[in-house]
Parts: structure tokens; sequence; C-alpha cells
């Protein structure tokens, strides 16, 4: 069983998932002009970004993985399975960052929804890594080309990855706002320095390769 | 005809459905703190892992089944729909499950939707086999590198998958919980010991097969 | 530019429109025990159905259709778009279907949802034949095995389609539900009364063929 | 690494954002004849109808982009993410401008969300101004059938575009009711009058190509 249609449902997934996410925003109701209304809401705007990042550059590096993977078993299908019921969950949890975000700004607590926001983004993490551990670990899953040495040493970068989510969870201790900008740069962080195993063979295909 | 577009509408319907499972999760409204309104859900939690993991897992096998089925009729295609039916009816259940078994642990009875979710599970599974079924007897319509004897031998094995579901709908008479438990660990159960055809066909083409 | 990824993006239409369907699904509050109140809604049960096999048996014949395009312009993609609109708006009178119909058992009246679910089915199945009207009558958009007498002949059976719409949207002036079902009696119906073109260049094809 | 998976992935946000616009449309409630609440809601299907041709006519138009587009990099799959970004928050808008404009007919105004719709389809605009504008500066990124030329002179019919979304934008203080047509319009005519590169190469490949 090769991996393409594995790739296409995970696509199917994370491009409903990203849609879904402008579900949750809903214009507040109430007496005043619907422009105040409107701008009333920018958390919720600024946690519709941020998520809309994070999964779209979670797909773009799910993708650069599965490029190098030629061949999957069921264990590995559970385990990108499990990724996905992380990222579904994206939406739900996005909804109730831009609520509690917006009561945060009028005096509220914000600490407990951006913690939990961290612990999903966690999780992704963690099944991103475990994906790329086990299928370089066993025997014929990764494209050839790829040098064993390569991919052991890509590890600890998926480590850093998961630090960064650590630390900007911690943050959201002190700042939620803080926590949740930080969420958004660490996923444009990760549209630009993704894989080194990926670059690798990018570079040797060389500029101009199809 | 060829499965081929069969199959890609059918995986959009089922990584349709597996991501909506998401937009029926709802923080409860009220006076509580966050985290206590949050956790309070966990029953909601735990359907949306079941019925993930049954949809996920009902789709490896779908896909495994099609990759099998070289040529499809009309009926075929009428059996598949009706499957895909019940697999875009899971949604709606599940979310009565969550809730129910939320007030089953306050004390309220949740028997009668997890008869309801049980028999749902039953019409997918006797969707499923009559599809295995129906195109194991039709000439032509799977791979030929199938042995007749295989595919005739792998039918009573749908029928033990039929059987696990009638139970642990029984079970949901005397522990609703138990039986929502049971029904992810049914889908588990199915993630790894698949057709065995297919498992025979995997092995013929060997290890590092791409 | 040829069909292949319109085909694909209408694919796309078809499995969401096709899925949501089953959010409009909601079980009716009260005091009442749960069985009840889910059987209830058996009318939106029915239209559920209904809706579901319409939609599913469309996308059928809109891939056998397409199967025949060998290449497309900006107005057969047009005429497309307008296909989807109205398959895209068939969960939001879905709803209204069953809401109505549940009012009209306890002696309401579900004259006006009938008619407004005829002109949709209508609506599309004259976007359908326009499609197909419109390839037929373009130099080079067929299949060259396709006769051009095969064609034109099957242009009318088109109408056949148009007319029974016409006719159960008339029987929903009498009896609403009786309506619906017939719908549902169309759809099963064009499941395997197709393009006789197809047909026809499925016998070339012969039994077995992949 | 090639475009076609971006494109997949592409597709399928513009196929559940373009379908989850019926979504937003819901029978208003209350004592009146079901026909005339039906038929109250006008202004929301006729923001169904444009926002349904604008995403629709929007990916016509990405699709012609990326077959030209034969090698893609991060930061052009950021461009388009930002892009997709946007389309996924029109269902979100549409549904607004639906509300407004039915209080608009009664009296009220509705060039807050004329303006802000406006807006985002100017987004859109820059974005798919940007992604063509940079796939003609970096060398092997377009079709080498392309020169560079036609490239370049096809950029002011973009600005062209980005002209007509802000003068109807500006309309829209004037007479939203007209703004919405005008926008309708404007994407029809993009259906039609579309890449002039696309056009060039399509007139090489002649009438009848595949």
């Amino acid at each position: 069983m090769d991996g393409k249609r594995a790739e296409a449902f995970s696509d199917g997934v994370f491009a409903v998932a990203i849609t879904l996410l402008a579900l949750e925003l809903k214009v507040p109701g109430g007496e005043g002009p619907l422009a105040h209304r409107l701008l009333e809401i920018w958390p919720a705007y600024l946690a519709y970004v941020v998520s809309f990042l994070s999964i779209g550059i979670m797909w773009l590096n799910h993708h650069t993985l599965f490029n190098h993977i030629v061949r999957v078993d069921r264990l590995l299908l559970v385990l990108n399975l499990l990724l996905l019921m992380f990222v579904a969950a994206v939406p739900f949890l996005t909804e109730v960052v831009g609520d509690e975000l917006g009561e945060h700004m009028r005096g509220g607590d914000a600490t407990t929804i951006m913690v939990a926001y961290g612990l999903l983004m966690i999780a992704m993490s963690i099944c991103f890594s475990a994906i790329w551990w086990y299928a370089g670990h066993r025997r014929g899953m990764l494209d050839a080309r790829l040098e064993t040495e390569t991919v052991r040493r890509s590890i600890p970068r998926f480590g850093l990855g998961f630090v960064a989510y650590v630390v900007t969870t911690l943050i959201g201790f002190v700042s939620p706002l803080a926590a949740l900008i930080l969420f958004g740069l660490t996923a444009l962080y990760y549209a630009f320095e993704h894989l080194p195993a990926a670059r690798e063979l990018d570079a040797d295909a060389g500029p101009g390769a199809g």
C-alpha cells in the first residue's frame, strides 16, 4: 500500500478543517453600529489567522513528509489518523480562544484556553514527530534517496518545534495575546525552516526541476 | 467504469464527515471556570475519539476494499452510496451520544442513544459486507490476483465484525460507557486485523514494495 | 483545458453538500424520552435519505457525463458552476422539508416547501441537460467514440427526467409525503436508467474491462 | 516540489468554502406563511449567488494560473495560503451581507457590510495578483512556453480587476444593492475575460485539443 491515498484523505481533512475555522466567526448581535461590532471581535480574527496558518503550514509539512514516504503500514496510518484527530479539533478550540481573548481584553482571564490551545499544538507536534520517527526506523518506508543519517539528524529539529510550543504555552500564563501571536509566528517559521531532508532532496533536484 | 472516481468521491465524504465531528463539540456556557466547563464535557470528547477512529478505520478498510475492485457497476455504486449515507450520519448521533452520556454520568439514562449508535455501526457493517460480498460474486469486479476461495473465506470474518457490533450494542443496555469504549476498541482492532485477502496481496508484494 | 480538474472540483462540492445534509438533523429538545424524540423526526430522516440519494445519483450521472467530455470551455464551466450552486443549496431546503413535513403530519401545510424543493430539483435537471446539450453541440467537446446521433437521441430522455420532476412537484400539492417519496424513487430510477450513450460505450468496452 | 498537490489542497478549500455558503441560509421563524418567509430573505439568496460565482470563478482562474506554474517554492505556497484564508472567510461575510441588505430594504444602512465585503474581494484580488507576479519573476516557476513579455503584459489586467473591485466598493456607499450586483457581474466578466497568457496557450493547442 503506498501513501498516495492516505495523503489524499489527509489533504481532505486538512482542507475541511481549515475552511471550517471561518464557520466559528460570528458577528455579535446588539444595538451598536455594525462597524463597531465587526471590529470588536478582532481577537476572533486573530485566532482565525493563527489557526489558519498553523493548519496550513502543518499541511505543507505533512505533504513534504509524505513525499518522502514510499510505503505505509497500518501503524503509520493509525498515527496519521491520530494527527488528523487533533487537526480536526482546532476549529473547536479556536472559537473558544477568540471568545475568551475577547473577554480577556475586557479584564477576564484567558490563561486556561491558551493552555488548552497550546496542548493541542503540542499534541499535533508529537504526532507529527512520531510519524517521521516511525517512518525513519522501518525498512523501506522512506524514499531510498534519503540517508538514514539525514533522517536521524532531523529528529532533534522536530524536538525544537516541540520545545517552542511548550515555551509558548507557558508564555500564555503571562500574556495570552503574546502566546497567540507567537503560535502564529512559529507557524510562519516552520513555513520556511522545514525538514532538512526535504531541502536536501530539493537541492539535489536543482533549480528549475519540475 | 473503474472504481477510482467512486473511491475519490467516497474519500471526500469520509474526510468531510470525520472533520464535521468536531463541529458538534460545544463548550457549555454558564458561570463556572472555563477549565471546569472544558473538562465537564469529557463524554463528548470520548464520543469524538470513538467516532473519529470508527470513521477513520472504516475509511482505511474501504480504501483496501476498493484497491481490490477493478470494475464497478451501478448496483455497487448504490450500495456504496448507502454506506456513505450512514457514515455521514455519524456526526449527528455522536453529538447526542456525548450529550446523553454526560447526562448519564449525572444519573440519567443513556441506553437509547447507545442502541441507536450501535444500530448505525451495524448498518455500516452490513453495507460494507454487502459491497464485498457483491463484488466477490460478480465476474470481473475483483482483482484477478484474488482467489475466489480467499474472498469466500473472508466473508465469515465480516460476520464476526457484525457480531461484535451487536454484542457491544447489547452491552450498552448494561453500561453505555463500556459500550462506547468497546466501539472504539473494535475500530482499533479492525485497524490491524483487516481483510485477509488484502494481507495476502500485501504479502505477495513483499516488504519494501512501493 | 481538459475536464479532469473541473470534475475533481465538482466532486468536492458534491461530497461536501451530501455530507452537510446530516448537519441539518437536530434532535428536538423537551421532556419526552429520547427514543420518542429520535423517532418523532422521521420526516427529517426521510428528507435526508431522499436528498442523499438525489445528490448521490446526480453525482453518479455527472461523473458519467464528464467521462464523455474530453474538452471544456469557459461557458461549460459556468453552466457547471450553476448546477453546483443548486446542488449546494439542497441541504438548506432539505432541513425545511423535514421541519415542514413534521408539521404537516400534525395537521400543517407542507405544499409550499415541496414546491420549492421540486423547483430546486427542476433547476438541477435543467442545468444538467444544458451541459449535455451544449457539450453535444460544440465540436470536439465529447469523446469522438460518441455518435452525434446517439447524443441527440439522448436529449429527449433528459426531457423525461424534467417531466418527472414537474409531475412530482405537482403531486406535492395533493400529498407532500408522496411527492418526497417519489423524488427518492426518481433518483433511484436514474441510478440504473442512465445516459444511453454511456451504456453504449460501456457495452463497447465489454464485460471485465478495467 | 511541483504545484499539483498545492492545487489539490486549494481545490479542497475552494470546494468546501463554496458549499458552506448555503449553510448560512436560514429561513426566518415567525408566524407568516412559509412562502412569504422564504421569499423575504431574497437578499440572502442574492448574496449567496454573488459569493458562489465569485468563489467559483476565483477557483477557475486559480486553476488556470496553477496550470502555468510548473514549480512552486515555500513563499508561493504561503501567498497561496493567504489567498485561501480570504476565500474561506467569504461565507462569514456573505451571511452578514444577506442580513444587512435585508435590513437595508426595510430602511437600515448596509454601507458598512458592503465596504467590508469589498475589502475582502480586494484582498483576494491582491493575493491573486501577488502569486502571478511572483511566479512570473522567479526563474523556472512558469511554464517555459509562456513568454516573459506575455506575463508582464498581463499584470496591468490584474490591476484592472483590482480597480473594478475598488470602484464597486465605493458604489456600495451610494447603493449597497447595486454594489452587490456589480460584484456578481465582475465575477461573470472574469469567467470569460481571463488570463491572456492562458488564452494564448489555449490557442496554441488549437481547437479539439484534449
